[in-house]
C-alpha cells in the first residue's frame, strides 16, 4: 500500500514520462511554477469554490513508482534504464501553495501552484488536475443547491450516477463542503466522517406487494423512517402512511414521506394537503428525482409544501457544466517568467498570489500580484508543502465547509445568482505584474 | 486486498443496507431478480453499446465487509448484532445474466440482470449501477466519435478532465471498446493493455525558450515524435519545423504535428500548405482542444486536412449527454413477476430475454421476452455467472472491441445518424409478455 492510501502515480499522461525523461537527459534541473487555474468561469457561474487540496497533499505525499510500474514502463520500449532509475527512487521535494478549500474564487486565480525541479512538477500534472476539477465543479454545484434550498435539507443520492467509484466518494464530500448535509453513500461517510442517510427503495413495497405491509414492517425496525410512496398511486400511498398512523396511535414516529416521480409541485400539495387534513402535521415531505439548483429555486420560489431534497444523477455529474476550462501551465522556470501566446490560451506569467479587499463585510474585488509582492489586501495563497512534507496536518472538513459558508456571505448578491451576472467579480493585476506581461507579450 | 483488486462493499446508499437488515429480520430470502436497463435512450442517442461487465463481475467475485467496515456499520446505531454477523460473513451466491460487452442495445432491454437472494442482490444495486452507466455512456461516445472520424486515427487524452481517477481509467477502456485507438493514460495502458500514446506538452517549448532548440532536443530523444507547434505563433511553429527537417535532412524521421488551440480547420489548412510547400508531405497533422463526435464530423465532412484527433475533455464527461437514465429495478421475486407503475417510470415485470432478429446481415429489430420463452431470433442475454462464480474467464479487450465494431456494421445505417433518428430500432414485447405485464398493470 502506498503511504496515506496514495493512488499509483502512474495516472499520467504518456508525456509528462516522455517529457520528463528528456528533462533527465538535458540535464535540465531548473525550478519551475506550475499553476493550476481555471481560464474562464463557465456558464452561470460567478464564483467557484477550491476544493480537493487535501487529496493532492496526500497524493503528492506518497508518489513513487513500484517496481511492477516500472517493468510495464520499460516494456514500453520507450525509456531508458537511467531514467527508469531515476523513476524507481522518484519522491516529490518540492513546494505547494494553495488556496485553502473552501475558498471562493475566480478566473485566472491559482488554486495551486507547484514549485519543483521541472520533471518532478510536470509529472504531476494529470492526478493534480483530475482531482481539482471534478471537487470544485461539485463544492460549487453544492453551493448553488444550498443557495437556492434556502436552509430546506439537502442530501446527496448521487454515487450510482457518479462518473465511477472516486467520483461517488469525492462528490459526497465536496457536496459537503458546499453546504448538502448529508449523503447516501456509507462509503463516503465513512472515509471522511459524512452523516450518512437513506430511506427504503420501491423495491422493498414491491417485494412486500401490499404497500401497508411494507409499511409497517419497515416502520416497525426503523420507526423514525421516511416512507416512499410512489411505487404505485401515489394518493393510496399516502392513505396507507395515515392507515398506518392510525393502526400505530402514539407509537407511529415516521419523520416523513419521499416522492420519487411525477409533478412534484403538484403531487406535494396534495400530499400535504391529505396529511394536515388527517392531523398528521409533523409528518415532512421529501422529493429527489433529477433534481438541480434549478429545479430546486423553482420549488422554492412557488412555496411547495417540501422540506427536503434527494439530489442525484443532474447534480452528481454537474449536468450544466459537467467539467471545467482548468489547466496546469508552466508559468515560471529558474525565476524568469513564462508565458504562451496560442489564441484565446494566453497564460500570465509568473508564480502568484491574489489581495482580496473587503468593505462593509463584502468582498469587493482581487489583485492577481507577483508572488513576492506585498499588498494592502488579504493573501489568500498559502503555503502548504515545503520539500514535499505537509506543514500542518489535514483540516477537518467541517472546518473547511464553515469555511465555504463564510466566504458565500461575503460575496456581493448579486454574485448568488444562478445565471451569469452581467457585472463579475472585478480581477485585475497588480501595476508591476501588468506592466511584466504587457513587456513579455511585446517581446513574443 | 481484497480477491480480483475488488472495491470495497461498502460503496452502497445507506438504504441497501437498511432494507437488507429489514429482510433479514423478517426472514424473507426468496429469490429476487433485479434488472439493468435504460429506461429512454438520452437525447442524440439512437443505440448504446453495453459496457463495465467485467469490473461488476470482478465486484461480485470479491463482494465482502471488512472488519473494520463492520464496524463504521456498528458505530451509525442502525444495525443489530445478528445482521452485522450476517454481513460480516457475507459473500454473493446468486447467478448474473448479461449481455456481452460490446453488444449494441436500446431502451428498456436488460444490460444485466442478477439473480439472488433479495437481501443480497440489495446490496449491490449502487456499485453496478455506478459501473455499468460510465462505461456504456462513454463506450457509445467512443463508438460515435470512431464513426464521425472515418478511418482516421483517435487518441483518449482525456483523464486530467474525467471525473476521478476511476473515470479516467475506465473511459480509456470503454473509449477502447467503441473503437478509439489508443490512450495517453499510462495506467489504463498497463492495466487493460491499451496502445499508449502521447506528443509534448507547451510547457517544454516555453522551459527551452525557443521553439527551435526544443524541437531539436526532443526529436533527437524521439526521433519519430509529433511536435506541438501552436505555442507562440503557429505560423512560426511550422517554419521551425520545416527548419529543423533542413537541418536533420535525412535524419528527420518526426512523424506529425499537434494544434491545440485556434480554428482548427483554417489553421489546419494553412499548415498543410506550408508543409507541402517544404516537401514535407509525409508529417502529419494531428488536433486536439474540446474535440466531441460533432466537432470531428463536420471537420472530416469539410474534407479539412487533418489525420487524427486528441479527444479530451468534451468527449470524456460525454457532456452532450453526461449521465443515462439507467434502473436497477426488481422485476421478479420468488418467481412471480414485480412491476412498479409510477408516473413515466412504469417498469416490465419479469427475468428477460431478448430476441434479435437479422436480415441481410442488419438488425431489424428486437423482441422482449420472459427469460424462459423460446423465439425464433438470437437470444443475446447469457449466464456469466452461477453460484457466485463465473462461467467463463475474463473476455479479451481487444475481442470486445472488435464485437463492439462488428454490432454497428449490422444497424441499419439510419441508426448511424449523430442526431436522433425519427424512426427508433423497433423492440417489442412478445405476447407472453405483454399479455401478462397489461394483466399486471389492471390488477394494480
Amino acid at each position: 500500500m502506498r503511504p496515506c492510501g496514495g493512488f499509483s502515480s502512474l495516472f499520467v499522461d504518456l508525456y509528462e514520462l516522455t517529457m520528463a525523461q528528456a528533462y533527465f537527459f538535458e540535464g535540465l534541473e531548473g525550478e519551475a511554477v506550475f499553476s493550476v487555474f481555471v481560464r474562464r468561469l463557465p456558464e452561470n457561474r460567478n464564483f467557484l469554490i477550491s476544493c480537493g487540496l487535501e487529496q493532492v497533499l496526500c497524493f503528492l505525499e506518497g508518489a513513487c513508482f513500484s517496481s511492477e510500474e516500472i517493468d510495464y514502463l520499460y516494456g514500453l520500449g520507450l525509456f531508458k534504464d537511467e531514467f527508469l532509475d531515476w523513476l524507481r527512487s522518484f519522491s516529490f521535494t518540492g513546494d505547494v501553495y494553495a488556496l485553502p478549500e473552501g475558498t471562493v474564487f475566480f478566473e485566472n486565480e491559482p488554486v495551486l501552484e507547484v514549485v519543483a525541479p521541472v520533471a518532478q512538477a510536470q509529472l504531476l500534472e494529470t492526478y493534480i488536475l483530475n482531482q481539482l476539477q471534478f471537487q470544485i465543479l461539485i463544492a460549487t454545484k453544492g453551493a448553488r443547491i444550498t443557495l437556492s434550498s434556502r436552509d430546506r435539507k439537502v442530501v446527496d443520492f448521487g454515487c450510482r450516477r457518479a462518473h465511477g467509484t472516486d467520483a461517488g466518494i469525492k462528490a459526497a464530500r465536496a457536496f459537503y463542503v458546499g453546504g448538502v448535509q448529508a449523503t447516501s453513500n456509507v462509503l463516503a461517510g465513512k472515509i471522511y466522517n459524512i452523516p450518512v442517510t437513506g430511506t427504503m427503495a420501491h423495491s422493498y413495497i414491491q417485494v412486500h406487494g401490499k404497500e401497508l405491509e411494507a409499511f409497517k414492517r419497515f416502520s416497525s425496525l426503523y420507526p423514525e423512517t421516511i416512507l416512499l410512496i410512489d411505487t404505485y398511486s401515489i394518493e393510496e400511498g399516502v392513505r396507507r402512511v395515515i392507515e398506518l398512523a392510525n393502526i400505530l396511535g402514539k407509537d407511529f414516529k415516521v419523520r416523513g414521506v419521499r416522492i420519487d416521480s411525477s409533478d412534484l409541485t403538484e403531487v406535494s400539495r396534495m400530499v400535504r394537503k391529505m396529511l394536515d387534513e388527517a392531523g398528521l402535521y409533523q409528518l415532512k415531505i421529501f422529493v429527489s428525482g433529477g433534481l438541480d439548483e434549478y429545479s430546486i429555486a423553482e420549488i422554492v420560489s412557488n412555496n411547495v409544501p417540501i422540506d427536503g431534497f434527494g439530489i442525484g444523477t443532474k447534480s452528481i455529474v454537474s449536468s450544466d457544466c459537467p467539467y471545467l476550462d482548468i489547466v496546469y501551465k508552466l508559468v515560471q522556470y529558474e525565476g524568469m517568467g513564462k508565458l504562451k501566446t496560442s489564441a484565446e490560451k494566453t497564460t500570465i506569467p509568473f508564480q502568484k498570489q491574489v489581495f482580496r479587499y473587503v468593505e462593509d463585510g463584502l468582498y469587493t474585488h482581487d489583485v492577481l500580484a507577483i508572488h513576492s509582492e506585498i499588498l494592502p489586501g488579504n493573501p489568500l495563497i498559502k503555503p502548504v508543502m515545503r520539500g514535499g512534507k505537509r506543514l500542518s496536518p489535514p483540516e477537518e472538513l467541517s472546518l473547511i465547509r464553515d469555511r465555504c459558508q463564510e466566504e458565500i456571505k461575503r460575496l456581493p448578491p448579486h454574485l448568488l445568482s444562478l445565471s451569469k451576472s452581467k457585472e463579475p467579480y472585478p480581477v485585475r493585476l497588480s501595476k508591476v505584474l501588468e506592466e511584466s506581461f504587457n513587456q513579455m507579450r511585446q517581446l513574443n
